[in-house]
C-alpha cells in the first residue's frame, strides 16, 4: 500500500477545491510513490465550510485554521487562502514541524514572503509555491527547450495575462480589491510571469511599470470604497542576461477570459504558448530550411514530452486541472528525499520582483531589483 | 453520505482507466446524487491486471469476467474490452439483472448490438454506451445551439476523424486489425461520427461509402496476416431531412493525431468544431450585421453552456478526461428514475449505421439503411 | 521595348477585370517577355460595356463578340463569359489563328469541351485555362512538394470549396441558376478542385456523388423558375493511383464567403491549404522527431518558393490578384516556344470528370471517369 | 479622359515599386476622379536605376533628384529615399511648388521633419506620409470601430512589429545601420505603430523606453563598424486620455518575417488585427450574450467595410499591394479640394513620439512628448 501524506486544507474556495481534486486523481493516472489525502479544511464562514467539506469529501473542518494546522494527523498544511494571509499561516504551519504548500503569491509583501521563507527554512521542512503553470506539458517543454538551447541564447521575452475580471465598474469592492488582503494585480498575474520568466531567462534585473485603475470606487454595503489595486499593469523587464522584455497584466479586457501568453525569442529560434490552447507550443527554428519558413505548432502530448506522464493518448488534450495534478505528481516524485520545486525561495524572489515592479510604477521611475531584495539569497 | 453504485470493470486498458478517473474524480468537482465506486475489474493477463488493479485502486480483480459481473456488490457492469466482447458480456450482465455502461461501438456487428439491445430491454435494466464525446462542452453546445433553431434548418454535415495510428506499416497485426475482435474503422471511429451526426441532424437514410486498407498485410510473431479492417473510409450520407453530408475516418494521416471535426451548415447559420481545440465552438450566425460577417470562435466555458457544471472558471480549459466526468454525471444525475442517455438503443441503432456503410463499401453502390437495420424500432 | 500581345476581351465582368488588372499589374512587379495589352472587349449590354471598357482602360468596344475576335489587332482572344458560351467563343477564335485564354470551365458540357479542345489543337494556337488558383503561391507549394516527393505516396485527399452565395431563398433566378449557361456547381467550383485533384495526385478513376438543390424554385421577373443547378454537392473519388478522396462544393453554406481547402495526406506527411489564409501552407512532416509532433505553418512568401517572383518581401502577404498576376506572368514566359499550362487538354478532362460526378448524382451510382471521357487522349 | 498628375519618383528601391504599382493598378480597380501617373525618377547607381526605370515602365530619369523634382511635367514629387534624405527632398519639392508624398518616417530626426512640415505649410501644396498601413481593410475598420463606440473608451492599446530582419550577425553594414541615414527601429517600425495608436487613441503624452542592440558590430568591407541603430525597444505609452499601452519593435526575432499587431481593450469591447491575416479583424463584443462569449474573426472583404471599394468579392483576400493603392485611392479622391491625409503635420507627430522614446531608452526614464514636440501645432 501506498504511503500517504495527510494534508490540512487553509482556505475553502476555488484553489481548495483544485488541490483536492488534483490530490485525488493523481493516483487514478499513475502509480505515485506518496499519496496525498485531505483530511482537514479550515475556513471562516462555518456554513460554506461545512458544505465545502461535504462537496470535496474532507471528513474534518473547523472555522479556526490553527486547529487545522496543529492536528497530529496533518502532516503537509496546503494554504488557500487570499494572499495577505499567506505568510502567517505559513509561519505557523512551519514552526509546528508541517510541511507547507502555499498558493502563490506566496505573500502580499516582499517582507511577508521572506519571512516565510525564513520560517520554512529554519525548521527544515518541506515547502512549495503553487506556481501551477510550469507544469503545463508545454510550458515544460518551453523551459526544456530553451535550456537544451534550441532558440539559442534568448534576446527578447513578452509575456501578457489578460482577463475581463474587473471590466464590470458594478463588481461591487470585496478582498480583491483590497491590497493589504489580495495583492496587487501584478503580485496576482503577474506573479506566474515572473516566475515563468526567471525560471526560464534567468534572474531579472530591473523594471519600469505602469499601473492604471481604472474604476476607482467600488461599492459595497451601501457606501464606496476607494479601490488601490491595479486594474492593469505593463512593465518593461531587463535581465542580468541582457535580454529584454515585456510584461502585462490586465482585468479589464473584454472577452479575455484568462488569456496568458509568452513567447521567447532567441538567437536561434522562437517559442510562443498561449493558454488558450494550451495543448500547443509553437516552434519557430531560425535553422530550418528557408523552404520552410514559419513556425511549428507541436502538439504537447506525445510521451516524449514533459508533465505528460500518466496523461492521455496524443490527440486528446489536458485542460487546467493537469497542472495541479501534475503538481502533486512533482511533490510525490521528491518526497521525502528531494527539496520541493518551486519553494518558497522561489516564492519570495517572484515577490520582490513584483515589489520593485510595484515600486516602478508608484515612483514612477526604473527601478534595480536589488533594491528591494537586497544582497540576500533570495 | 451519498449513495453509492458499485462498478465492476471488464477490461484493464485505457477506457478502464479514463472511467476509473472519472468516477472517482467526479463528485470532487460536484456533488452528485449517486456516486460510481468501482469495485472489482477483470482481464485475461493475470499480471497486468494486477498491476492496473493496483495502479486504478481497485481491490478486488480476477481473470474471468463472468467473476466480476455476478458479484453480488457489483451493481453496474462497465465493459472496456476490445468490441467484438462487448455484446455477450453486456448480455450476460443484463441477464444477472445488472446496468450497463458499453464503451463505443456497441459490438462488433449489427446482430450483436441487437442482441444486447434484447437483453437490456428485456431485463429493465439501465443501460448507456459510451459516446463521450457528447460530453464535451462545445459538443454539446452545437448540438443545444442547432436544437434551439439557431442555424435553422440543417443542410449539410461534414465530420471527420483522422489519426495516424495505422501509418506506420511495420505496426505489428493485433487485434485492431482483426475485424471480428476490433470492429472496422467505420465502427470504431464513424460511430462516434454517426451518434453525433443522428442526434444533431436526425437519421441517416441512406450511404455510399469507400474504404482502403493501404497496408494489407502486418507481421506478427514471425509471419504475415492479412488485414481487413479500413485504414480509411468516406462516406456520403443523406439524411431522412434531406440534409446531405460526408464523413471520413481514417488511421493513416501523418500528424494529425486524434483529429476530430464535425460542421453543420443550417439556412441561417453554420457551426464548427474541431476536436484539437476543444474549449471553442465557431458560430457563423448568417443573421448578423454584414458589417461583423465571419464566425465567432465561442469559448466554451461558461456557466450559461451546458457540461460545465463543477468545471474551472472560464477561460482555463478542460480536456478529454472532462467527457468521461461528464459522462458519469449524466448517469448520476439520470439515476435511478430516468434512462441513461445515449442507451443502447442508440448504440444499436449506430451499428446498423456503420453495417450500412460497410456493406456500401464492400458493394459498391449506395445502401439504404432500412436494408441493414430493417423496420425495428431501432 | 518589350514586345506586346494584344488581347481581345469577351466579356466585361469580373473576370474580365480580374485579367485586365493583371495585365496591367504583371509588368510592374517584375520584368516580362512579353506584355498583354487589353485593346478591346464585347459585352451584350451595350450602357455597361462602354462603362467597363472607360473603368478598365480599354479604347475598342462592340457588343458583338465575333467583331472583337476577329480584329487583326487581336493576337489573344481572353474569354470572360458565363461558361455557356465558352466554346462556341473558342471555337472561333482557334479558326481565327487567334490563342485563347478561356475562364474556368472550359465549358458547360464535356462534348463542347471537347469540342473547343479539338479546334485549338487543329490550329495550333496557343491555349489556356483559367485555373489561376495553381499560382498561388501555397497551392504551387503543395504541388511541388507532393512531386518532390516529400510527403511520399499520396493516399488521401480532401477538398471542399465553400460559399454563401446561393444561401439566401430570395436571391432571383438568374444565369447561374440555369446549367447550359452557368454550368452547375460541380463545374462552376468543382473544376478548380479537380483540377488541382489530378494535378497533385493524377488522374480520378471513378467517382460517386451527391447533390441537392434545396431552393428549387426561384423568381424572375414576377414569376417562378426551376432551379435546377446543384446547391451543394459531395463526392467520393478513386485515383488510379488507388489514392482515395472526397470532394464538397456548397454554394449554401452561410458565414463561408468563398472558403476553399485541400488536404493530402501521405505515407511520410500531411499538407494543408485554406484559402481563407492565401499565405500559409500547414505542412506536417512524419518522419519529423515526434518531439516536434505537429504541423508547420509555411509562410510561403520566400524567395525560394515558387509563384514569389516579383512579389512583396517575406510577411507582406498577397491577395487574390496575385492568382492573376502569376498566370499572367506564366502565359508571358512560355510565349511563344512552350505551350500554355493548363491548356485545353486539362480542361477538356477535368470537364469530364466533372459530367462524370454529375452523372453519378443523376443515376445515384458509382460512375467510371472512362463512362464519360472515353479512351481519347483527354 | 481622366485627368493625371504626373509623378517623380525620388528613389528606386522598393518603395518606387511598390508606389509604381499602385499608381498603375489603381485604375484598373476602381475609377478614380484623377490617375497618378509616374513620368520619371532617380538615383544614385545609374546603372541599377536605368534598370529599374525600364523594369517600372518610366521614361525619364536622372541620377540627380533635383533634376527629377524641378522638371515641369511633375506635379507630385514621391521620396522614397532612406529616411535620413527625406526632410531636403521634401523642402526642396515644396519650395517648387510641388505637392509631396514622402514615405515613413518623414524624417530621421525630429527637426528635420519640422522643417519638412514648415516648408508645405508654408509653399501649400499637399503633402502626404505614407503610412500604408492605414488604408488595409480591417486597419481602417478598427479604427472605425473604436471612433465609433463600439468598444466604449479606450483604456489599453499593445502594439508589436517584429520581423527578423537583423538576426543574422553575419548581415553586413549597411545604411539601415546608420541612424542618420536609415533611422532607428523606433522610427522605421514604430513609427507606424505611433500613428495607428494616435490616429485610434490620441495623443501620447508620455513615455518608457528601453532598447538594445544585441550585435554591435558589423562588418563592412572588410572592416568593423560599430552600429547604433536598436535591435529592438519595447515602450510603456501613457495616452492624454489615460489609457495606457506597450509598443515593441524588434527586427531579431526569428521566424517572424513582418508580423504587426495591434490590440485595442475598451471599457465594451476588444479589437485585435494581426498583419499575418490581413483580411481579419478579430472583435469581442463584451456586450454580447454570455452564451456566446469569445471573439469573432470579421473577414474584413465585405462592401460596407472600408478601403475595399474597386476590391474583390467577399473571401479572396487582399495583399500588402492593396495598402498602397488605397492609399492613391484617398490621395485621388482628396485631390484638390481636400488636404492629403496622414500629412505632414502627422509626419512631424510621430517623429516628435518617436523621438520622445528614444530619448526615453537613451536616458533611462520617463520622458513626456512635450519635452520633445514644445507646444507647437505638432
Amino acid at each position: 500500500m501506498t504511503h500517504s501524506l495527510r494534508v490540512g486544507i487553509v482556505g475553502y474556495g476555488l484553489m481548495a477545491k483544485t488541490h483536492t481534486y488534483a490530490y485525488r486523481a493523481a493516483p487514478q493516472l499513475r502509480p505515485v510513490p506518496v499519496r496525498f489525502e485531505p483530511v482537514a479544511m479550515s475556513g471562516r464562514d462555518a456554513t460554506a465550510l461545512a458544505r465545502a467539506a461535504a462537496d470535496y469529501g474532507i471528513a474534518e473542518y473547523a472555522t479556526d485554521w490553527r486547529a487545522i494546522i496543529k492536528r497530529t494527523d496533518v502532516d503537509v498544511v496546503d494554504i488557500c487562502t487570499p494572499p495577505g494571509n499567506h505568510a502567517e499561516v505559513a509561519c505557523a504551519a512551519a514552526e509546528l514541524g508541517k510541511s507547507v504548500l502555499c498558493e502563490k503569491p506566496l505573500a502580499a509583501t516582499y517582507a511577508d514572503a521572506m519571512a516565510a521563507l525564513g520560517a520554512v527554512e529554519r525548521m527544515g521542512v518541506h515547502h512549495a509555491v503553487g506556481f501551477n503553470y510550469r507544469h503545463l506539458p508545454a510550458v515544460a517543454l518551453l523551459r526544456e527547450m530553451v535550456v537544451a538551447g534550441e532558440v539559442g541564447t534568448v534576446r527578447l521575452v513578452r509575456a501578457t495575462w489578460l482577463s475581463d475580471e474587473f471590466v464590470d465598474p458594478d463588481v461591487p469592492f470585496d478582498w480583491r480589491f483590497d491590497p493589504t488582503v489580495g495583492g496587487s494585480t501584478i503580485a496576482d498575474l503577474g506573479s506566474h510571469l515572473v516566475d515563468l520568466a526567471e525560471w526560464v531567462v534567468g534572474p531579472i534585473r530591473e523594471v519600469s511599470a505602469m499601473s492604471s485603475t481604472f474604476t476607482s470606487e467600488r461599492s459595497v454595503a451601501g457606501s464606496s470604497r476607494h479601490v488601490a489595486v491595479d486594474d492593469a499593469s505593463c512593465v518593461l523587464v531587463r535581465f542580468d542576461s541582457g535580454a529584454q522584455g515585456t510584461m502585462e497584466v490586465a482585468k479589464v479586457v473584454p472577452r479575455r477570459p484568462c488569456d496568458f501568453t509568452v513567447e521567447i525569442n532567441g538567437t536561434a529560434g522562437t517559442l510562443l504558448f498561449s493558454y488558450s490552447r494550451l495543448n500547443e507550443l509553437w516552434f519557430g527554428d531560425g535553422r530550418d530550411d528557408a523552404r520552410l519558413y514559419g513556425m511549428r505548432r507541436i502538439r504537447v502530448e506525445h510521451p516524449q514530452h514533459p508533465e505528460t506522464a500518466g496523461w492521455w493518448p496524443i490527440g486528446q488534450g489536458v485542460g487546467y486541472g493537469a497542472s495541479f495534478v501534475n503538481q502533486v505528481f512533482s511533490m510525490a516524485d521528491a518526497w521525502p528525499e528531494r527539496p520541493w520545486q518551486p519553494g518558497f525561495d522561489v516564492g519570495a524572489r517572484v515577490a520582490g520582483v513584483c515589489a520593485a515592479m510595484e515600486r516602478s510604477a508608484a515612483e514612477h521611475r526604473w527601478v534595480d531589483v536589488a533594491e528591494v531584495v537586497g544582497d540576500g539569497p533570495a
